[in-house]
């Protein structure tokens, strides 16, 4: 909210807050400002003083005047310095490619007669989602809070590492390819335990799931080949499919697994070569996969030859007889693909892919040439917290807790008029807020919340009433609150 | 060497050594064994008892008989479970692309009258190069020893950092998307004493140097780009971008830089997006790019309007006063990229790019694509080993520990017959045998020396006499005599 202050001006503050929000890319280059009215209205300031604050914003470059449509955040920031025309060239060459061009803006679309709020650009977001901006838990965020994953197996588990000569033994080289045995080791028994049978040299460990998934689509897909993704799914899963030149097809995800019709008429039509799935309380919805539906996703597969990866993410929070189509089909066609940002050290990186003893030359070398080997001192300390069994215990209680949070936390969205699209299970809550939740979202950043637009989750960021919220982090009735009123404020 | 014993006999010792090197990828698919009679001759032993292994081998299915060829390692070990044809496909599915297929092994050439002896599998060569097969000094390793990198503070600035609560505040969330700021701030300050101007803030960690040119790749390139590429130069480099389904435009590398007339035919024919180059003792022939050669590539990258990413991997072994494309250009067209496994911890992964504030965003997101964010524990050691000016007088050690090294390696190779294709310098010395080195260094293998082919630093892996050796390596009286003993029966 703007203050009056002796030291900054009204004009200074909004302009300022929106200069902020450019920079940190929360308003995306081509996004249209509000109105002038509507600014008005929204921060009780009078329309003289938005006027100002947006000629500020003109003034220092930040945005720009269309004549009889608004103010647009401008295309480029920092020009990068323009390089003459080739001298010899055919014409001006392409922009170059990369993950930004992969995240469709369409607030850049310009030729719209009534352009809608500009969408947060995804990557700020995700980013935004990394790091507490305040104070405040925020609904948006994919993890559970810092005060939740903290243990004292962790730490000592590390500093037992580090004891000793052994830190200058495994530090000193570039350490085994496939990362460190004794991690493998025990990921092959965590794994046995979920049915996936998989021997520690069918196991490379990564930088995290998102790398292992990185690796599998770099080393079974070319440029250009279609790949069979979830809707609504994971906006980096999309950004990096996209950035590395597949063609995604959106499979709708229902309740008990992906819609086969749809699979189906994909696999006719595109002979697709790889599908890509969180089986298990899947994000955004919460959904599991039911076995029936596996046992069909797993013969569709078979009939038309596409392989699976199978994201089991949030694995340490769900119950160990889950379906999972790695189980069923003994890692025939599928890789699994699993991390420990949800339940141990977000920062810490390791996360592993296993697969079939025939596709594993194939996916070390893949790794190999995007980061050589992954740093053995964080495998080792994760080894020694699974082998005495203190992540599975500490996965229980954190999975007590989210339960209690999760009713909590779904009362409280109920009250606050949310109706829930998917059953509440797992980390996250898929909620139908009524109003578009791109909007919504910049409504609320004015209140210091961040949230996860449905639009985020859409492989086209197509917009939504939905938005993600996270059990853990929705429990304070202050942010209901807030959210209620804003939602009214835009009905 | 084979020796009798009564616990296997010479026929199963000798299948047992081709079994191992096949399973280890040091004999690719489609390459063919010795002819009984060389194998004889070589390993001192009846042909019948060469003719018993290579059956054994046939029986274990590793190798088949091709009449009046002879033996040829097996296409496929592991076949995967072979996917039936589509149902209403149009024909069987293209295999799957990656960085395996991106190392051509001409070995698989079955047409040739007569086989050249089968040249090393390059990915598997370089896993070799990671980790010590027995204690001998390997010739063809890429780094520097673990004792020459062993230090008293390294350990110290991680004990330091997992002390206390740090610990749990940077390992309970995500973190910092462009890295740890405190080694940002190191770095920054590290690439100013080289001339280089980079803010914190401009400064991105990744896994490693080669995660940062995975990076840059990526988020500079489209799958089909040209890019220009030194030859020789690191066969990691030449297979990412193959593997990523750039088209590689190979320019000689010259004592005092690339060759610019082909440089210049290139852009003209192909107008490259980027240019990758080792400019400080280029990998392998300890090349510098002299100050005259910079600045007229520079100017061709202006005309022509690409991009360069300068590889200083080995900045830490070179003197500052080296001129750097980064440091002349101001990083306008340039992105330097370096790390830290030629001098301190390799397996760490520690690595970071400098580029031009407009380029920022874009390498973020790609980094945040492929791996989220990175390990702060390391990094956070890392700027500790850098503040206290440890890092740099450690590097001063090194290089005159090197430049010993250096001297004793030459004296002995010339000694041994070795001609130096470049004025020796830096870490490797790029030494002319004057026999084919890919069959060298199968030789070389059953002696227990891994040795690095010229091969490997081509781009379509032609076959050469060259080789390259790490100076810290080859101080052994004991390797050169075992190599010109095998030069000499191959002559």
């Amino acid at each position: 909210m703007l203050m009056k202050s002796a030291a900054q001006s009204l004009t200074e503050q909004l302009s300022a807050r929106f200069a902020q929000r450019i920079r940190d890319r929360l308003l995306a280059p081509g996004a249209r400002l509000p109105s002038v009215r509507q600014c008005a209205a929204q921060h009780a300031v009078s329309p003289s003083t938005v006027v100002a604050a947006y000629d500020q914003l003109l003034a220092q470059g930040l945005v720009e005047a269309r004549p009889q449509r608004g103010f647009y955040v401008r295309e480029t920031r920092q020009e990068p310095p323009a390089p003459p025309a080739p001298a010899g060239g055919a014409g001006p060459a392409a922009p170059p490619a990369g993950g930004a061009a992969a995240l469709p803006a369409w607030g850049t679309a310009t030729g719209a007669a009534a352009p809608r709020p500009a969408p947060i650009d995804a990557t700020a977001l995700i980013r935004g989602m990394f790091h507490q901006a305040n104070d405040k838990p925020q609904p948006g965020m994919g993890v559970l809070p810092p005060e939740w994953l903290a243990s004292s197996f962790m730490p000592a588990a590390v500093r037992k590492v580090v004891q000793g000569r052994g830190l200058e033994q495994f530090s000193l080289a570039y350490g085994e390819p496939k990362g460190d045995s004794g991690l493998r080791r025990a990921l092959s028994a965590k794994l046995a335990a979920l049915n996936v049978h998989a021997a520690p040299e069918h196991i490379i460990t990564t930088v995290g799931a998102t790398h292992a998934l990185d690796i599998v689509s770099r080393a079974l897909l070319r440029p250009g080949d279609p790949v069979m993704v979830e809707e609504p799914g994971w906006a980096v899963e999309f950004a990096r499919l996209n950035a590395l030149g597949m063609r995604l097809l959106p499979v709708p995800r229902r309740a008990d697994g992906p819609d086969l019709e749809v699979m189906e008429r994909y696999c006719e039509a595109h002979q697709p070569r790889l599908y890509v799935s969180v089986s298990v309380f899947h994000n955004p919805t919460g959904y599991s996969l039911s076995p029936g539906s596996a046992h069909r996703v797993l013969q569709l597969a078979t009939r038309h030859g596409f392989h699976i990866v199978e994201d089991d993410t949030y694995s340490h929070i769900a119950p160990t007889h889950a379906p999972r189509l790695c189980a069923l089909d003994g890692l025939q066609r599928t890789i699994h693909v699993g991390g420990f940002a949800k339940i141990l050290a977000p920062n810490w990186r390791v996360g592993f892919l296993a697969a079939h003893p025939s596709l594993i030359e194939k996916l070390l070398d893949t790794k190999l040439l995007a980061t050589l080997t992954t740093p053995a001192l964080l495998e080792k300390a994760l080894a020694l917290c699974m082998e005495q069994g203190q992540l599975r215990r500490h996965s229980e209680r954190i999975r007590t807790r989210l339960d209690a949070a999760r009713s909590r936390s779904v009362k409280l969205a109920l009250q606050a008029g949310c109706r829930f699209a998917a059953e509440p299970a797992g980390m996250f809550g898929w909620v139908d807020t009524g109003v578009d939740t791109d909007a919504l979202a910049q409504r609320l950043l004015d209140e210091g919340y961040l949230l996860a637009p449905g639009s985020l989750f859409h492989a086209e960021r197509k917009p939504s009433t939905l938005m993600r919220i996270n059990f853990a982090t929705t429990q304070d009735a202050a942010f209901w609150k807030v959210y209620a009123r804003t939602v009214r404020s835009m009905a």
